[in-house]
């Protein structure tokens, strides 16, 4: 089996790749970016092993790219935060669902990207399409296409509304469900 | 073990991630956007077993990323060569680089990407600095660090002098060397 890391390769490229280049660790930075916190939702919206959604966050926050702390919701648990760097990504990520969208998504089916300012679409670049700013995540707003998603998980359903990015998102939930959280 | 499929993310970066997110695969894109045509090119430059290079360009041909046509050079012989919606993959591929240079890279060992037009550097959304325009990768200058790169092939060597991208790279090789290509 292939490893993670690139040892042979001295480029920035490899270095980024051996941090968030692993297999469903983009996919879990995209919820972190929709305001996914808990590891119980993360588990719920992306329906991976949970022992693969634990190695990857622990990879992650060793990385830097995640920060782990205690809910402030939850006495005695734990979220997931995007660190400054963590934050950083977000032209790498929003570029590449951009190419997606344009090659190869399912047209209609395509998520929106807006600068919250000017109520207007981000250009592939990130970039409004009206006053030219590259605006921060949490100043675009994002929205599902409004049709009932395949997905029935409460975050799927929660994440097709308008919100900003990065805006904790807090689903009401089955009190055995949030139980089931990462061990520390 | 994990498949590269994400049949149940409905989700723009799932679509994308399927297509261009398996291991070495982004290194190749690299490889492809700094002129590298040829499969014992890229077997040279990336070291990796020859059944996962030849698996990953098949993946890229099908999924219209790559195309690989004859080598005007080498007549039998083929060349894989960006498609419009492979070079469509600049803007993220950059932004990643970028995002590895400022957090995670060598200082002192990072590739430069520079507007020709301008003669200067890009920004973090591949912006111009200078003239503010978003330059196709083929109006784009790169070059290595300049020391002796760690890495001895024949590609590390001719990728630190300053070319274009998708400027198609010719080395002259051992003939031995250059038979080694992928069966049809």
């Amino acid at each position: 089996m292939l490893g993670k890391d690139y040892p042979a390769q001295d480029c920035a490229l490899a270095r980024a790749l051996e941090v968030v280049g692993e297999r469903w660790t983009p996919l879990i930075l995209r919820d972190a970016f929709y305001g996914v916190r808990r590891f119980s939702d993360f588990a719920a919206h992306l329906d991976i092993p949970r022992a693969v959604l634990s190695e990857r966050l622990r990879h992650l926050v060793e990385a830097g790219v995640l920060e782990r702390r205690p809910d402030p919701e939850r006495p005695g648990r734990d979220a997931y935060e995007l660190t400054p760097s963590g934050r950083e990504l977000w032209p790498a990520l929003h570029a590449l669902m951009r190419w997606g969208v344009r090659f190869h998504a399912t047209p209609g089916r395509t998520r929106r990207f807006v600068h919250a300012a000017c109520d207007v679409a981000l250009d592939e670049r990130g970039l409004c399409t009206r006053c030219g700013a590259a605006p921060a995540p949490e100043d675009v707003l994002t929205f599902g296409p409004g049709r009932k998603p395949p997905r029935e998980d409460a975050v799927s359903a929660a994440l097709q509304a308008p919100r900003r990015l990065l805006q904790p998102l807090v689903l009401d939930r089955d009190p055995d469900e949030q139980s089931r959280t990462a061990p520390r």
